[in-house]
C-alpha cells in the first residue's frame, strides 16, 4: 500500500497544498489543500483534511523559513477557505492505511508541531494560528503547536477534538498533552472537551484556555495583522541568518537502496537489514561558515540523514536491523564541530538545531540501530559518535595499529541533547555524571581507541578480528528473528532513560496508547469507528475495559 | 474467563504459595508456589511461577508487616526451592487470559512492586531479594524492586529477561524502567540483557549492575543473614507502631454489587455504570487514633475502597462509568484527618500511606469516574474531596440552603500526592498554584458550596435542580456509548499532566506499549510467540515495524 519511494522534499514552487506569503517580519502559511494531490490515490482530501503530502509541504516551509528567510520572526498559519481551518487527518486516508504507516504518519507530523515549538523556543520564530471557522481534530492540534490562537468568534466555529467520541481513536498528534500539560487546561475540562464531537465555540473556548483570542469577522484581518505584528515584535532579538538557500538533495533511489552525496542507505532486503553509512566531510570548514551555502558538511550530511531515515521509516517497513558506520577523516569532523560550536551567526545555530533534531529523528525511528566500528577509515567523531550514542549498541573491532577508535568534540558535550534534555553521554551514563565527564577529559586528549573505548563504556563490544566478524554477524541475526512489535516497545523503553518533557509524553505516553487503540477492533475492526467512518452503520464496539 | 467474585484477601495463616517467617527487625518472605492451588483452573504454577493469587498473597504480606509487624525493618524475598528463586509469571495463565484480565494483572502486581519501593522509601522497611536461583522475567522484575539484590554464584543461576527474545511480549512489571531509570544499567547492556534468553549471571552480572552481590553456595545463608542484618540496622529510624491486626473485611457479594461497613459498590450492568459510595465516619477519632485499631475510620473505609476497586477492575471489565458518591458528616472526616495529619506514630503514618495508595489506585483505574453531590448529606470533604479530585469531572448540585458543600483539610494540603508527585489541586490547577492557594485558603474558612465550588474551580459542573439530573443522565448515556479502548488512553493522558517519575513511567510508556504488544499477533495470534509457548511449532511472525 505504501508507495515504494516517498519523497519528504519539497519546495514552495511546488506546494500544492500551502502558500508561503513573505512580508518583512510576517510570514503567513496558507493551507489550502488540492483534493486531487493526495499522497496516494484512494481518497480525496476535503476541506482542508491532511495526509503526508500536506505535512511534508508543511515541514518544508518551516525548514525554509528558518534557514532561507531569517527575516521572519512571526508566522501566521492560516487557512483560504472561509469557514474551515482545518479538518484534521483525512479520516479515509487513516482507514485506508496499514498500521504501520499510520503511525508512521502521526510520527511524522508530531515531529513536525515539535518544529514548530522548537522554532518558536530557540529560533526566535514565533507562531500564530489563525483559526477563521472550523478547527478540528489535527487541526486544532496544529494550532495547539502554535505560540497563540485565534478563532473566529462568529456563533459557529468551534475548535474541537471529535476522534474519541467519533472515530474511537485519540487526537494522534500530541492534542491530549498539550491541552494539559502545554495550555494547562484543566483537566474535568479537558475531559469534557475530548468527548464533545462538534468542540467548543467563542466565550467557553477562550474561558477555558482552548483558545487565546476570540475575534469577530468583521474584524479578522485587522486582528490578526496587529496581533502577527505584536509577537514578531516581541521575538527574541536573535542573530539572524545569513540567508541559504536549501537546494535539492537529489538522491538516487534505486533497487538497493538511497544514496545521497554523504550519505547512503543500502538494502539488504533478505536479511531484512541494512546498512546506513554516513561520510565524513572531505575537507576542514571553510572560515567563513556559511561560504559554501546549503553545501556545508554540516549541514548537507544531516539533510540528507533526515531523508534516509524517513524513507527507511516509511519505503522499507521490514528492515529490522540498521548497521551504522561511518567513514571519513575524524579531524575533519572535529574541526567543523568547533567552527560550528564557536560561529555565532543565525545560519550556525540553525545548523547545529538541526542536527539535533536529526539525531532525535534517529532516538525515535523504531528499527533497531547497531552502530559498527570496523575500519580504518570509521569515523565515529563529534557529531558522528552521536549516532554511535543514538543506536541501540556500538560494535568496535580492536585493530593492531589502533586506528579505529573513536573521537570527541563540543557536540558531545550537550549541544545536541535528546527529547529528554539530557545528552546522550549523560543518558548512557545516567547517574553516573562522572564517568560522561572522563570520557569528555578523555576525548579532549585525543583519538580512543576500540579497547579502551570499551572500558570507558562507549563501545558496548569491542571485539578482535578472531571473533569479531561472527560476533555482529550473529547479533544481527538473532535480533531479526525477534518479533518487531516486542522490539520496538523495548527500545522505547530502554533509549528514554531519565526525565520525560512534553516531548517525550507525545511519543511515549500518549503515542504508545494511540498505538494501541488503532490496533483494536473497535477502531478499525469490521465494525470499528474508524472503519465505518461516512457509512450508514454505526460502529459495534466491544465493553470489555482494560 | 475471569471467576465472577475474586478475593482480594489473604492471611499468613491461609496462603498455599509464601511464608512469613519472623525474627524481631528482620522477617523472610518464602516463595513457594502451590502448583495445584492457581487463581483459576487451567495451568499448573511450576517452578515458582506465580499468578494473581500468588501476587494477593504477596500484597497481603507487605500491607501486614507494615502494620501488624511494625518492628521489622528489612523483609528478605527468598525462595523455598533449591534452584529457583522465581520463574516469573506464569506463561500458560497468561495464554489463556484475555487482554482485559491480563492488563489488570499487570497493574496488580506493579503497584505490588511499587508498594515495596514506597514502603522501603517511606516506612523505613527495607527489602533484600535473595536469589538462590533462577530469576528469569517476573522473578527478576520483583528483585529490581526491592533495595537489593543477591545472587548465587553458582556457575549456572542468571538473572533473564527472556520475555521478549521467547514470547514476543515486555517484561510486564517495570523491569525495563527499572533496568536503566533505578538500577541505571547502561542502556545498550541493558539491550542486550533483554534479547538473550539465558539471561546473565555471575561476575558480569554485577559488574553491568544487574545485581548487587554474588554469594557463593557455601556461603549463602550466612550472608544472606548477614546483610539483612546490616540493612535493617541501616534503616532510617522512624516511629514504629503500635501494631494493629487487620481484620477481614468481609464484604456481602451480591449479584447487584459488593457492600462493605464504609463503602459500597453498586452495579447497574445494563447500563454498564456502576455507583461507588464511601460513608463517612459516624462520630469523630478516638483520642488515642489506634484505640480503635483496624476499625478505625481511616484506615477501615480505605481498605474497603481499595478492595472496591480491585473487584471493579477484575470482576467487572464492562462498567464503564462509576459514579463516585460519598455520604456523612463532613465534620467528622475533617476532625479524622486532623488527627491523622498530627498524630506523630508509625500507625499513623501507615495510615496516610494507605490512603495514599488507594488514591493512586483509583487514579490508574482504567474506568470514567464521576464525582456527584446531589444530596444534603454528601461529604466531599478532605481525604473524601480527593476522591473528587481524582475523578474525570465532579458534577454538583446547587440546592437552595447550600447543604451541599465540599471542603478541605490538611489531606488536600500535599499530603497525598499522586504519582507524579503532585497534589490533586496542584495537578488540577497546573500552572496555576495560586488557584490551588485559593481554594485551600477559603477552604479553611469553611464549607464551600456548589455555585462557589463551580467558580472556584472544584467542580466541573454545578446546575440547579431543574437541570442537574438531566444533565448527569445525559453525561453517563453518552460515556458509556463511547469506546472503552479511547476512553482508556484518554483519561490515562488527562489524568496525568506534569511530572513523570519512574512510577508514572512504569504505567505510561511500558505498559501503554506493553497494552499494544499483548494484543499484537506476534504475541497473541494463532502463531504468536505467547501463544505456541511449550509447544513444538516455532511462532511466525509479521515482520513490518511501526
Amino acid at each position: 500500500m505504501e508507495p515504494t519511494s516517498t519523497s519528504f522534499e519539497s519546495h514552495p514552487g511546488r506546494y500544492h497544498h500551502w502558500r508561503l506569503d513573505l512580508d518583512g517580519e510576517v510570514a503567513t502559511l496558507v493551507m489550502k489543500v488540492d483534493g486531487d494531490h493526495p499522497h496516494r490515490p484512494g481518497y480525496e482530501l476535503k476541506l482542508n483534511s491532511y495526509d503526508l503530502s500536506v505535512d511534508i509541504e508543511l515541514a518544508d516551509a518551516i525548514l525554509r523559513l528558518r534557514f532561507e528567510h531569517p527575516e521572519v520572526k512571526c508566522v501566521v498559519i492560516t487557512a483560504e477557505l472561509d469557514r474551515v481551518f482545518c479538518s484534521g487527518a483525512n479520516i479515509y486516508m487513516l482507514g485506508q492505511s496499514t498500521h504501520s504507516f499510520k503511525v508512521n504518519f502521526c510520527k511524522f507530523t508530531n515531529e513536525t508541531r515539535l518544529y514548530l515549538e522548537e522554532a518558536s523556543a530557540d529560533s526566535g520564530l514565533r507562531s500564530i494560528a489563525a483559526c477563521r471557522g472550523t478547527t478540528a481534530g489535527g487541526g486544532y492540534e496544529l494550532a495547539l503547536a502554535c505560540d497563540e490562537t485565534l478563532l473566529v468568534d462568529d456563533g459557529s466555529s468551534a475548535v474541537s477534538f471529535p476522534e474519541t467520541p467519533l472515530l474511537a481513536v485519540l487526537p494522534g498528534t500530541g492534542g491530549l498533552t498539550r491541552l494539559v500539560d502545554k495550555r494547562k487546561v484543566r483537566r474535568d475540562r479537558a475531559d469534557v472537551f475530548c468527548t464533545v464531537a462538534e468542540g467548543i465555540k467563542g466565550k467557553r473556548a477562550r474561558e477555558w484556555g482552548l483558545v487565546d483570542h476570540l475575534v469577530p469577522r468583521s474584524k479578522w484581518d485587522e486582528t490578526v495583522g496587529e496581533r502577527a505584528s505584536a509577537v514578531a515584535a516581541s521575538a527574541p532579538d536573535l542573530p539572524r541568518g545569513p540567508a541559504v538557500a536549501l537546494e535539492p538533495l537529489a538522491p538516487e533511489v534505486g533497487a538497493g537502496g538511497v544514496r545521497y552525496r554523504h550519505v547512503a542507505l543500502a538494502i539488504d532486503a533478505g536479511a531484512r537489514s541494512a546498512t546506513l553509512t554516513v561520510r565524513g566531510p572531505d575537507a576542514p570548514p571553510p572560515a567563513d561558515l556559511h561560504a559554501q551555502g546549503a553545501n556545508l558538511w554540516s549541514l548537507r550530511a544531516f539533510r540528507e540523514l533526515d531523508d534516509a531515515l524517513l524513507r527507511l521509516r516509511f519505503d522499507y517497513p521490514e528492515i529490522g536491523v540498521v548497521l551504522v558506520r561511518t567513514a571519513g577523516n575524524r579531524a575533519h569532523v572535529i574541526a567543523h564541530d568547533r567552527a560550528l560550536a564557536e560561529a555565532t551567526s543565525g545560519f550556525a545555530r540553525e545548523v547545529r538545531l538541526l542536527q539535533r533534531r536529526v539525531l532525535k529523528r534517529l532516538d525515535i525511528t523504531a528499527r533497531t540501530f547497531y552502530a559498527v566500528a570496523d575500519r580504518a577509515d570509521s569515523c565515529f567523531a563529534g557529531v558522528l559518535l552521536e549516532l554511535a550514542l543514538a543506536s541501540d549498541r556500538f560494535y568496535m573491532l580492536i585493530d593492531g595499529d589502533e586506528a579505529i577508535a573513536v573521537e570527541t568534540s563540543p557536540a558531545n558535550a550537550g549541544g545536541l541533547p535528546m527529547a529528554t534534555g539530557l545528552s546522550r553521554l549523560a543518558a548512557r551514563f545516567y547517574g553516573a555524571p562522572e564517568q560522561a565527564a572522563a570520557v569528555l577529559a578523555r576525548g579532549a586528549e585525543g583519538p580512543i581507541p576500540s579497547e579502551e573505548a570499551e572500558q570507558l563504556g562507549i563501545a558496548t563490544i569491542a571485539a578482535d578480528d578472531i571473533d569479531f566478524e561472527d560476533e555482529l554477524r550473529i547479533a544481527v541475526e538473532e535480533r531479526v528473528s525477534l518479533s518487531p512489535d516486542a522490539l520496538t516497545g523495548m527500545e522505547a523503553s530502554l533509549r528514554f532513560v531519565g526525565p520525560e518533557t512534553l516531548e517525550t509524553k507525545i511519543f511515549a505516553r500518549l503515542s504508545a496508547w494511540q498505538n494501541w487503540i488503532f490496533t483494536r477492533p473497535n477502531a478499525t475492526g469490521p465494525g470499528g469507528a474508524l472503519t465505518l467512518y461516512g457509512r450508514p452503520e454505526r460502529p459495534s464496539f466491544q465493553w470489555k475495559r482494560t
